[in-house]
């Protein structure tokens, strides 16, 4: 029996272990289109920075260590076609640029998720990047190298255009954001994001907001963008407005495609072709919360989609599934961390939700214990039920505070349940009633007023 | 309507907050025996190190601020008898020594913990301490301030001995550590002890194990502590092998005391007598995991028992419920954060439980991202139905993944569960998949080999 995987990066590479696991008997061959396998593309950011020291540390592992576990990885390789009747592939050596023919018994695609760039007059300057592979990194580099921008500007304001915000300003550049929306982390709300700005703020960051970019400027290269009126000069742009799934293969082979753009699976990873499974960031899945399809390509659920998909695939039985997501998600913008789980409260409207809402910004550890900083933190409930439906969180501690929120949702608990559970307290680690209980307390009491139940509050 | 509540620190305090808050109108007396109230006793060993800069930052509220609430709090006053037929209380003033009667309408006892002092030939001798009341670090200070010891020795290896280690040893202190059990930290797993162990070590602790000490050696103050045929040389003892709940005052009134030896109270805090609540470090409480009546005096238990005491006896109401606890508790010793929630498999022995476990010693965070060190988390499940009713963990973010842990007992979630479960990724908080997540996956593969269910994995 042999296994095909389409794509090298955090799904392709999971579902090829998972599978070779399960199954020792089978063969197994990846193919990889960059000239890496087992990137860890979150890391790409800190890699520019310098913060992680060593481009090679980005790269988990090789296609020399995939055969020392009997999986053929193939870089620089890009499956072109797929004939599923056939069960044929058509695939490019980019190195030779030869052509060839191989065939699967079972196919798992994970094509991942490229960045976007808008249509922007001057979208294809030198000196305007994005930061999606490595290879756009080694890309920014040499441009770096050789130009030493001392400006730069970011485009969007959401995750990675503000990890980069950080990380830039690491390198010593002066450095802009610019947003269309009228404020940046769009995810989150309206507290989360001043909060942001405030701390970009504080860094020196220059956030431009409300207005679209509307050309880059150059005299050779990039020299400026232009956007709401004015011109703001920059050597170096990167742009981090969205990425896409990739399923154009895909798509042409006849796999269906969701509503979101991304390839549509079933909670076994399977497409609607015979022995074709999917994974990562080129598949959508389910919110948990809202019931909704959703596309939210992430390293870690692209992991937990590839276990399944290689395990189901290595098995041809449908042993595990992928039940969706929360959409959680956490970056750090210099000293906050901020991160968010479930539904914020426009999201919540959105999907016909009807929420009731409590926030605190409160101490992460006893007020008299060294570094203690203060954590916002808002939880948000179903109005009829209770139910958390969502929390985000930004300070020190964000991240504590929110994987206990996406556990709560996960066991659908509601705010009532969570003013007396039972977290870990000493000075060094908390204060003396989480955050997480202090918001539930605050929130359970609205609910009990607004549901006007026996158990109601003055 | 009067209120009166016996007892000042966490309970107590959070309870005339609360009862204040639900009822404007009634009257409030807290009677303290302590010269101070609210004090924040967790951070005893911060203090003494000098951690916590200043004796004041552990007073929360003082009784000029209660006073500013309505609420009358009088410290140094001691509630000697409780006529629960007449509704009437014998209080001594401890600085005039003057005897008074009060009377209440209802009542809370929060009379809260003492240290004990176990019956070893020269316990009492000048130099051998507890730490349990902001009175014994009173002591502790002012023995060290004149006599200077250059070395110390804890008795016990529990939280308090541990914490005590790590910030003897910040004031310069040559430190031993005396132990009766073959380890330390007897409420967790031998991984976790032996991880405790070398953390000790490591900082040049001396860790005596499996003797008990006999006897205090004397030069007319402490000079030595003599166990297992031995004599260790010291200028000073802590003694931390444990603290019983204060009962007596309650006992001689009536108020039942149940198989800990800790006041008996049903879900809303009432004791057996009318108009008597009782919370905090002097009441048991249930393990929701193991079902049983356990007493597990903590200072954020205290705080939400405080709260369900003060709100029912401000309304005369059965309004709030405290469900019971999960055994979840954390300390720090050095640069290692241990925690636990729920049973140990020991535990879970005790109570009848068949378990199965898996563990994982992995990065706290991405590999590359600066400051990544180990954390252990062993997770433990009910053999028959993959139920988590247990978790313990050693190293960097072990608060981050017990508190995940707890929420997901208190969630009743099993391993299979926790597989999927969308928790937040990013380099810096976290390996792509959470400790929690590589852990559940190990064990729900034991799980399901163990319950050879349709999804037994290979």
């Amino acid at each position: 029996m042999r296994l095909v995987i389409v794509g090298g990066v955090a799904a392709g590479t999971k579902a090829a272990s998972r599978a070779r696991r399960v199954n020792p008997e089978i063969e197994i061959t990846l193919y990889q289109a960059e000239p890496e396998t087992s990137i860890s593309e979150c890391g790409l950011p800190y890699l520019l920075s310098g913060v992680v020291n060593a481009r090679e540390r980005l790269v988990a592992r090789t296609p020399q260590k995939f055969s020392e576990s009997g999986i053929e990885a193939l870089t620089s390789h890009r499956v072109e076609e797929i004939d599923h009747q056939n069960k044929k592939l058509t695939v490019r050596d980019l190195t030779s640029g030869e052509v060839f023919e191989d065939s699967y018994d079972r196919l798992i695609i994970t094509t991942g998720a490229r960045a976007v760039l808008p249509p922007i007059p001057g979208a294809e300057l030198d000196g305007v990047f994005k930061l999606r592979f490595l290879t756009d990194y080694d890309d920014i580099q040499r441009y770096i190298d050789e130009y030493s921008p001392r400006t730069a500007t970011i485009i969007g304001g959401g995750y990675i255009g503000l990890e980069l915000a950080e990380n830039l300003c690491a390198l010593g550049m002066e450095v802009s954001l610019v947003e269309g929306a009228d404020r940046v982390a769009l995810a989150y709300g309206l507290e989360v994001s001043e909060r942001v700005e405030a701390e970009l703020g504080k860094h020196g960051v220059g956030v431009y907001l409300g207005d679209l970019v509307e050309e880059f400027v150059s005299d050779g290269r990039v020299r400026g963008v232009r956007f709401g009126g004015m011109e703001l000069e920059t050597d170096l742009v990167i742009v981090g407005v969205g990425i896409k799934p990739c399923v154009d293969l895909a798509e042409r082979a006849g796999v269906e495609i969701g509503g979101t753009g991304a390839i549509r699976v079933d909670r076994n990873m399977k497409t609607n072709l015979p022995e074709v499974w999917s994974a990562g960031d080129c598949v959508e899945t389910v919110n948990l919360v809202s019931g909704e399809p959703v596309w939210v390509p992430l390293g870690d659920t692209a992991n937990q989609m590839g276990r399944v998909a290689g395990t189901n695939a290595a098995t041809g039985e449908d042993r595990l599934e992928f039940p969706g997501v929360l959409g959680t998600g956490i970056f750090k913008v210099f000293g906050l961390g901020v991160a968010k789980t479930g539904l914020s409260e426009e999201e919540a409207e959105a999907a016909g939700l009807k929420t009731i809402s409590a926030d605190v910004e409160v101490a992460d550890r006893a007020g008299y214990y060294p570094g203690v900083a203060k954590v916002f933190l808002k939880l948000i409930a179903d109005r009829e039920t209770g139910r958390i439906v969502g929390a985000e969180s930004a300070g020190q501690g964000a991240d504590k505070l929110v994987d206990v929120c996406a556990t709560a949702i996960w066991g659908k608990l509601s705010c009532l349940d969570l003013v007396n559970i039972d977290l870990a307290y000493s000075p060094p680690y908390g204060p003396v009633l989480s955050p997480v209980i202090q918001a539930a307390t605050i929130l359970s009491g609205k609910f009990e007023r607004e549901t006007e139940g026996v158990r109601v509050l003055k």
